[in-house]
């Protein structure tokens, strides 16, 4: 019997981003709106935090497992999570709304296989 | 000048996971709300998706990133995010909860240290 994977998730960390756009609430979630269309994963429900000492967490969960954002503009960091399943969704076209729209000068991708089952 | 980690992730693959524990919702708000606690994290909000071909979506945000969890009963596993910044919670008090309701018979478990920078 073979193996299969349930989902992929990529782990991205963006450094470079200018403050500005990581105090921006309405980009988070336009970002992370916009990232579920390209990857045409399904909307499920959303919350949004700001951070009274600046900085934003945005959590959109999908049909197809969540997508993520959390920000420090202090060290022009976010943290960003793309866990997406199934073959008909690829979590790469998210990750490009992304860089499209924070173009970090330097930024570090690890996609992890999630669920490794008998096929 | 040093650098230093803004946050810890733990990346966490349970296998053999009893079907009927990945389909109890109540199971799994229970779990995600204990794991904060004793975590001693800062709940903000949370949001759950119950799946008519059976499995649960469930994050909760809190003030130092998130917790989520994903089941596929029909494989008798479950995805875990513990996503916590700052050095006053500790993930892996969170991690043992979800070990402690769910008793998988594998587990497989990845810290990522994440947003290096400088400090």
């Amino acid at each position: 019997m073979g193996m299969k994977t349930l989902g992929r998730h990529l782990v991205v960390e963006m450094y470079g981003v200018q403050s500005a756009l990581l105090h921006d609430l309405s980009l988070a979630k336009r970002v992370l709106r916009e990232s579920i269309e390209a990857c045409k994963a399904t909307f499920m429900g959303e919350h949004y935090t700001v951070f009274a000492g600046g900085g934003i967490s945005g959590i959109v969960v999908i049909a197809e497992s969540h997508i993520s954002i959390h920000t420090w503009p202090e060290h022009g960091y976010a943290a960003v999570d793309i866990f997406t399943c199934g073959d008909q969704v690829d979590p790469w076209s998210a990750y490009e709304v992304f860089i499209k729209h924070y173009s970090p000068s330097r930024v570090n991708v690890t996609e992890i296989k999630r669920g490794i089952v008998e096929a």
